[in-house]
């Protein structure tokens, strides 16, 4: 070991070079990091724990988790329609690689910065690699998005092209016939490794969204929280799910099984009066985001998977069974990626 | 494994008995927490991990490992002089174990519930046993705690008895002739294991103390990030230590290696301006808690260590010279627990 715990936090996360307006009254190096959101907004939090072996694989590159640690944290924050303010980071090395740690550094600040959100604490310790990170927003008083807000008859939408990162996880396992084009596979690792949080659309979807979430472990396990919390149900028009570029010569199979099972991409579900149809495409092609409109909120409990919208009522031939390989992705069930 | 990731939050920490008044806007189970610190109110926040092999033995007991990864952060909040408010908890475990949760989430709630501090939001994960925690407290605006502060001929003040949590952890070594007693063992290793954050005493000291710190690593070591930060120096009296009557049937030498240098008691060092020398003994008085007076603020840096208070002059020949086995903990130098 060639630098001490101080050394190594004052080397690889201390900034001379803060880029915007410092969010923390007190920063990093005192007992506690102290924040205080503007009059009239409350904080919101998230805490993500990225294990090696669970949550990445070795082989990823350090920028990449840097980046990965940090977006899923944003992710939660733009699911709830916080704009990012400021981050802690507890970091738990097997030893001081200062390559490594540049790398790692690199990727978390380059992201940090996009958003304005500040590096105001943490903890560095010896141990098996994982990286804990705990992120605040500030969204205005009774305004953050919940998944408790779905209606019946509510629009029911996703973000971009979610799939992909459960494609690259494929790729990576080499269950893919044939296997993805070397420009595929690049293209689908990046959207697994290195993820862009949905925060732009997060805060344009406040006083818009019914409910929001995002897809962290599979868009139907995650969707499943909505409607749980909301105390409602859902049907899904199979025919309106974006399919991305690189899932669209895969069977119908493979396609559903990435875009309704796969987790890891990050994309937001949410839900929306069908009154602001208008609106929620506005603020899509506002954000240069494609929002598709992919099924709709039902009174009665349960989630029915439709080939489209037209009829979609129960015990109608076109309603499909829900397989059990959709089911979410859990921690101490599902697979490690 | 019995339970899945959702029925292991639902099952151990997510409560219906919850004690005290919420904190939370929105707590668990969403993807985020929301909160806000009352109007003139703001957030400090700490962060830190406990790895097994690193911070604590395989043998503690759960309830006991529960407490004490909250208390290490209330501990970082009480040098803040803020009072607790919420906290997440990210859990990374190798295996679900129903009676270790079970006595983790008490040893846990117990002390929450002692200081009103809810459980807001976290996560759970499968890998190498690891406990995460980011602690939220309350502090009037401007009136935290820092490291900063300290003062020229402030008095610098010492809460309890430092060393004994370094007692037991050379007990258990084995390094200690003669060894402990059954009872002195079982006092010193509940201090190690189930450490009492001065949650008080960091309020009450707000306004009163000039820089307050909690002796996570030593003593010496702790007392050092405040003189650096406050650009000064100390003069320390030994004869002024307190020594806890476990210790005093050590060789001196032991125990100043106890005090000085023995972390893991989370006691607090704060410095005071010697005109405030009453207002502190009212408030030891007041908590019942020991403070000891054992040394003053120097202007010129660099930690000199005297017998005794009287002609505390550098070139002295009662100054002694600070021994390098006093120098602080460190996670990547430093012993493992």
């Amino acid at each position: 070991m060639s630098l001490s715990e101080f050394e190594l936090i004052d080397t690889f996360f201390r900034r001379a070079d803060h880029v915007g307006p410092r969010r923390a009254v007190v920063r990093n190096g005192d007992d506690c990091a102290v924040i205080a959101p503007a009059p009239g907004m409350q904080l919101a939090l998230s805490t993500d724990t990225l294990v090696e072996g669970r949550h990445f694989l070795s082989t990823v590159s350090p920028a990449r988790l840097g980046h990965k640690a940090l977006a899923v944290n944003l992710s939660d924050l733009a699911a709830c329609g916080a704009e990012p303010m400021a981050f802690t980071l507890a970091l738990t090395l097997p030893r001081v690689d200062e390559s490594w740690l540049k790398g790692f550094a690199k990727g978390l600040f380059d992201l940090a910065d996009e958003h304005n959100c500040e590096l105001i604490g943490g903890d560095t310790t010896a141990g098996p690699l994982s990286i804990g990170i705990t992120a605040m927003g500030e969204v205005p008083a009774g305004q953050a998005l919940l998944r408790g807000g779905a209606r019946p008859d509510d629009d029911i939408w996703v973000s971009g092209f979610p799939g992909v990162a459960r494609l690259a996880l494929e790729a990576f396992r080499g269950s893919l016939h044939p296997p993805l084009s070397a420009e595929a596979f690049e293209e689908a690792r990046l959207v697994l490794e290195r993820p862009d949080p949905r925060v732009a659309l997060g805060v344009g979807l406040r006083g818009l969204a019914s409910a929001a979430i995002d897809v962290s472990d599979g868009l139907l396990g995650d969707l499943g929280h909505v409607l749980q919390r909301s105390g409602v149900g859902a049907s899904l028009y199979l025919d309106a799910l974006p399919v991305s570029p690189w899932l669209q010569d895969r069977p119908e199979a493979v396609q559903l099984d990435c875009i309704l099972a796969g987790g890891d991409d990050y994309e937001l579900v949410f839900t929306a009066p069908a009154a602001r149809r208008a609106d929620v495409q506005a603020l899509g092609a506002s954000l240069g985001l494609v929002l598709s409109r992919v099924g709709r909120i039902e009174a009665q409990a349960g989630l029915h998977l439709w080939r489209g919208e037209l009829d979609p009522w129960p015990d109608d031939p076109a309603r499909l069974a829900v397989p059990n390989r959709w089911t979410s992705f859990d921690h101490f069930k599902g697979d490690a990626t």
